[in-house]
């Protein structure tokens, strides 16, 4: 019998299909075609020039901006969804509401290391990343145009890389997006009434019933959510409460980075190096300190196709239990 | 300049990208194998028994059930998203609530003509199939357990079609779905505050301006939306208000089938036969005569990856603006 099921936080309903309940190998992957010429990578050490100036960058004492030394890399999106010059001039179009697309939109280049994806980092590198992450947001809240920062991670061409050396991007937006608006408004709704966090609640369940664990260490948890949307999608929460990603210490970074090391390798490993998209929830720039929001790290390997029913609906088919999708991840020898 | 332009039903904003503003031909459609071998198509006539039992046809005087002479064909899915026996059984898990997954799929076969899909159907088939779908959600309505109805079309693999013979998909759900309850609540605030329909108010300012429009006849509109997530996005709304498409009377789909036709041979020639998925957003079964929700279908290419972006905020990117992408299709010869 398949099962319905409610994601406590923004209460989307999700079918767990048991009618074609696919296991790790039933995903077929695609493998990426690797031609590299890494004289045209732009990311590569000693292409520099290949990109706008960058924003900051992670380099050796000594060397200079925009030339070899760095291990961490920021630089603006070469063609940006949004612009960083000009006022929003919001206004109306008859019925219509519009804006100027005035934003942020910057690329972390995560290492020197063409081949080196995130799962393959040494953990140092990886607390390098979640570092940089945290520079950038704080720095770019400091303009009061914008309402949202959001790092997001697309892994692999059929999640949207358009380039294979390992990056990250940046946007920030004047407006918070609807995807956020829905998780405040459900957890607010939550704490109003049960006077505690829905996260810290998950937390507490998953940390209890344990079936649906990833990895676990003192500060942060990994684990499949009960009402996943898509296949093998994890979570990845601090265990101590809070709403801001940039509240996080270099304690913290190292802390997450083995978390979150440990997870992708699992992944990559249980389904054959899936294209993934990874994005942070985090508070938006004008709301701190809130007592109902928790930060998260969402992964969502691409493995199935959106279609019809889902944009129709909002709804989706899952065809892999969660509870299965953590056991198998679980298997996986490291 | 990029825009960002807001919904006005649900609210979503969304980037027109003006970076890279993709033409049709920027769009590269991967052509479909098509490797047919006809004996195994389970929706060809003369295979009827490779489907479960019909559930309704409409076929020639005389001939009989699960055999050939049918025009239309409706039958269960082989592969059901969820289950039409039981209860629903709503319950907690710890803090979770979750369903038994209770509802009907069922498959629309569009023609017996492997290779004639809807945009080279002759009208009168279209109009039969428009009228296949309203049949098959009347009766639907009558099982009490379901709440919504969800009529929808995934043509070519990209857009999730596992089978290239031409059919659609119904789903009955037991709840309403959240992106259309998201279009409920939108439109209510709007007539709340207007006491005038927002679809009938979009209608209006599109048949004022022209500019988006793609194609028009005495009942029905299509129109390229102001704000829309992907790129060739396209809406079809009936002229007169109604909330329910089951009120379509038989002139209606008539009407319907040739702005339908029209419109699908446009996307075609335009963006060389593209993937797409097309849904009907009619009122839950239980909210019927609403003065300010408007049935309609949307029509999605299938054009561009959604990817972190995308998946973190509930934005879309989309590189193509409105106004040009309906010029594109009104150029279209016919």
């Amino acid at each position: 019998m398949p099962e319905l099921r409610k994601d406590p936080v923004i209460g989307r309903w999700v079918i767990i299909s048991t009618e074609r309940a696919l296991r790790p190998h039933d995903y077929k992957v695609e493998e990426e075609k690797k031609e590299v010429d890494l004289s045209k990578c732009p990311f590569e050490p000693g292409n520099e020039k290949m990109t706008p100036p960058e924003i900051m960058a992670y380099r050796k004492p000594g060397t200079k901006k925009d030339e070899e030394g760095w291990w961490i890399r920021v630089v603006p999106n070469k063609y940006p969804a949004l612009r960083i010059e000009g006022e929003l001039n919001k206004r109306g179009v008859g019925m219509y509401d519009m804006m100027n697309g005035i934003g942020a939109h910057e690329v972390v280049i995560e290492t020197p290391n063409h081949f080196e994806e995130m799962h393959k980092m040494p953990e140092k590198q990886i607390e390098e990343v979640l570092w940089a992450w945290r520079d950038r947001m704080l720095d770019l809240r400091r303009d009061k145009r914008f309402k949202y920062i959001l790092i997001f991670k697309n892994k692999g061409s059929q999640a949207g890389a358009s380039l294979e050396h390992p990056h990250s991007q940046i946007i920030a937006l004047p407006i918070v997006p609807v995807r956020v608006k829905e998780e405040l408004h459900g957890s607010k709704l939550y704490y109003d009434y049960k006077d505690r966090c829905v996260f810290c609640d998950i937390l507490n369940q998953e940390l209890g019933e344990r079936e649906r664990l990833v990895e676990e260490n003192g500060e942060f948890v990994s684990f499949v959510p009960f009402a996943p949307r898509f296949p093998f999608e994890i979570w990845i929460l601090p265990k101590k409460h809070s709403c801001d990603y940039t509240e996080i210490t270099r304690a913290g970074v190292a802390s997450l980075s083995r978390v979150l090391k440990r997870t992708l390798q699992r992944l990559t490993l249980a389904l054959n190096d899936p294209p993934y998209n990874l994005i942070i929830h985090t508070s938006p720039v004008d709301e701190l300190n809130l007592p109902y929001y928790h930060w998260h790290m969402e992964i969502m390997p691409r493995l199935t196709k959106v279609a019809g029913f889902e944009w129709g609906t909002g709804f989706y088919i899952n065809p892999t239990k969660p509870e299965d999708a953590a056991m198998y991840l679980r298997e996986i020898e490291l």
